[in-house]
């Protein structure tokens, strides 16, 4: 099936990943189906996330933190996948007090978990209630607890319970309203990043609005202008609001599409270091979501940085070839297989999927995707099916 | 007025800029005029800033630091913008102790101040003394005290007493005398950072002369060759001398211009996040410059880093059009609204003014430059004012 | 002589950089030559360096380290050249203890020393062993004792007892087998990152393979696909077993080279910056290697980030010309004297070497280049000899 990214027909290449999911997991024959028996107590140890620590002050270990011990003496079926990882210090590299059998063994279990089921999911693609020709979309802002691995519950503030928040996808012209319900302890406001709205739409407090106070409703509403790759998130107390999870995908679609925009699956990947550690749209590995093609197929990837770091995306097997930074066109599309996204950037790129097989796709800070317990964080898969493949 | 980059006529954007300001303080009518009672304890925490506890080394908590206690006994007056706040953490963000009436009147009073007045100003076109044909810059390298906020005094090292120094601006094939006196406790030097002068004049101490010692004068003299936006700095102690204030903009204006490069507002912004905080042009929000256009007009700004950090610089509203690297034109221009600047990179960029209003222009990357206190650091604004307005 | 970079001639510019670094150091004839009587307590100080500071946890304080009391009492002559620096906090940047003389006497001593010699060569040019047609690669990990510096060893999980491994050069199109004996305490893998393998060699482990067991020996083997710089290196435990040292170059050189990549020299830098500090091809300055050219010359330096921070590599004197990404040609060359080079990330550059001289090249984040103490870290030179200059 050919998907278009078509935001009317609403078959947007996540959606039809969902019924894939369960399929691919039965390509993994390869692996081991032994039940793994892991009672060794560095494999209990549940760890805090690089992000957490990447985050702290200085003065960190003056805080609670969860205590080691306590999760040592946690049963193991409570941390089935507790992927976070400790920070490869030289001491801890150079030292090597985990058994080799032990370290392939929790590698192997976050191989296999993914991906992982997690409860909630970001970023799915929002219906908008149309009235006379306006595209509405009612947009609440409030705290939720989030799931990015499994069992690993955060506290995070969303829109629409999402995090991600919901995908809004539109048509350069429609007519646009956004109403947000502030139901946050604190105000917010809501920035259209990279899309040139009028300048009282511009989402800044005090400069074009006054801020969302709780318990307030606010509407934008605007002519989507510039089509693109953009995002909406918090623009009020940012680094926290952001960091939390106030923030999503605003694509634009252009009244008519370059040809090489075009692309089988269209799939939007917004990178995150913020305080739910290192994710993929809203997850870590392996909760993060596949994205699968059909050998042949195209995927066009939207990458979209809402962290406070720069994430250099690696693809295994295959290049990318950028054709847009910012929902701008390059003046002629590049290709590489490692694209440095920085913060408040978006670059689409094309995909030809011409080789079956999983590939790796991971940021390449290897601190952000792998630790001694395995990968975790900012890992995916493009898997690529052959033609006749199930 | 139309305002060219020409370095003879002396005509640079921010010098018209200064008389704009006040004007544009009319323009935010919006903001509630009346007086701010702020008396919560958590307002009149001064905060150390986040770029201080980045730099900080992992003892820091050993080292003396202005104690938090001492702070909240101060009077209000005494702290009337200290808008550097604290590293949004885990832990802060998600305990929300400020009530959210305070917080929004921090952060307008941040937004109010702006732009605030402060001692001293960075940047400024130096006009050389020209002798049989050279034009000599005397540049004197010594420790001040510079307002990079009001009320924020830090220990600088300066040329001429200004942070960044004062700006160079010459024309390609000028005969170029720079005479360096080092009124400093240590060694220093300069390079010309991104110009191709002869070896000899490339100011790395012990490899293509001596240091510059205390109290001695070194003269440099060359003639200007490529074009474009470029740097001069220290290159001796650098990450030290550098880092507290020795370094300026160096532009060569090309003998003949391309048309893509012609703008009615030159503009220099050097992003900095040294010993002085998270900087634009030597200050943080609310005491940075405001770039102030009319619409119909295009503004040029020459990105500059000089920190330790990558930058991705955002304007809202409106694109950015990429025309130069380090001073070399890119292939073909391309288009962005968040530009990532690296250290020692020089990115040049057009703004075509076409929409009014008050556009926030900051770096993306959002702890530096807004707190749970409000905006601070790396923010200023493009302010593009209607064709009849004041 | 005219170096190509043909790999069946073997006739690298590493090779032939050899046999000139000698002649090199007599250029320096405006260094005094008179021996240093460094006795200051300040310089007999062995610092940690940078690196190892910035991967430190934040409970760093409470694990052992290398005291400097011990240093303090060390014979100067055991510390030739530990450039390692303090991170110059504000703190110790403001305070300036150091007395002048004392601080340019470490500065000297440092660039007399380049390039100082060390026990060890990374990146060395193999020469595989072919058995009907394939080109076979024997390569082994293991743990070995690596110098960085001049006295400074560090611990490095190594292939072929080489940091960075041995280089791989083969032609599009060659069969090509690589056969890894691991030889380490825990399991490994290797990943042919931006090299187009099937599936089942990308080295992955638990999704392309199994990893390889200690003592186990797992063989590699496919057609070399698409031209460029890429890279070989662990992708098991990668961030520290990548941070150790398992890394290294993989060049296929195309079957017809473009006019534009054609070049005298062809160098090949890996910036690192894991647990051996910030280093070019492994050593950190003064024990990098300088690059060695003549005038009217080309260069073409292949950047490689094998770390997990982003590093501006900044050219003194002379731009350069960017040919390639990730083995990809840009759509077209463009220009730049500091090219932002990020882990994964490989950059080609063609620098035309018209200007004579020894010519800075380093890292443009200062604290990973100078301290207080001097160079160190990524720090090289790109010299430049007259036409008739030995």
């Amino acid at each position: 099936m050919l998907m278009d990214s078509d935001p009317e027909a609403g078959s947007i290449g996540s959606t039809d990943t969902a019924t894939l999911l369960k399929q691919a997991g039965t390509r993994r024959a390869f692996l081991r189906s032994s039940a793994m028996t892991l009672v060794a107590a560095g494999v209990a140890t549940a760890c805090k996330s690089d992000a957490t620590k990447t985050a702290a002050r200085a003065d960190t270990a003056q805080l609670p933190v969860q205590s080691t011990a306590t999760s040592l003496a946690s049963p193991v079926s409570q941390i089935p996948a507790e992927h976070g990882g400790t920070m490869p210090t030289p001491a801890a590299g150079a030292v090597g007090v985990t058994r080799p059998e032990t370290m392939d063994e929790m590698h192997e279990r976050g191989v296999k978990a993914f991906p992982a089921q997690t409860a909630g999911k970001g970023n799915q693609l929002m219906t908008p209630r149309i009235e006379k020709g306006v595209k509405i979309y009612e947009i609440t802002a409030r705290k939720i607890q989030w799931e990015t691995e499994p069992g690993k519950l955060v506290e995070a503030w969303a829109y629409n319970d999402q995090v991600p928040g919901p995908q809004i996808r539109v048509r350069e012209g429609d007519r646009v309203r956004l109403v947000v319900k502030n139901e946050l302890a604190e105000s917010t406001c809501v920035h259209f990043h990279g899309v040139e709205v009028p300048n009282d739409q511009d989402g800044v407090p005090f400069i074009t609005q006054p801020p969302i106070k709780p318990g307030e409703t606010y509407t934008y509403e605007f002519t989507a202008p510039n089509p693109g790759s953009h995002m909406y998130h918090s623009h009020h107390n940012a680094a926290t609001q952001v960091g939390l999870g106030l923030l999503g995908a605003f694509i634009i679609e252009p009244k008519v599409k370059r040809a090489i925009e075009r692309a089988d699956i269209d799939y939007v990947m917004i990178v995150n270091d913020g305080m739910h550690g290192y994710t993929l749209n809203g997850k870590g590995f392996p909760a993060t979501e596949p994205i699968i093609a059909r050998v042949g197929q195209t995927v066009r990837v939207r990458f979209m940085n809402e962290g406070m770091m720069i994430h250099p995306m690696h693809l295994h097997g295959m290049h990318m070839t950028v054709i847009d930074k910012d929902g701008w066109a390059q003046p002629a599309p590049w290709k590489c297989d490692t694209l440095n996204v920085a913060p408040g950037e978006r670059w689409d790129v094309i995909v030809k999927c011409d080789k079956p097989g999983v590939w790796a796709f991971h940021c390449h800070i290897l601190p952000h995707a792998e630790s001694q317990h395995g990968m975790f964080g900012m890992v995916t898969a493009l898997i690529v099916k052959k033609a006749g493949e199930a």
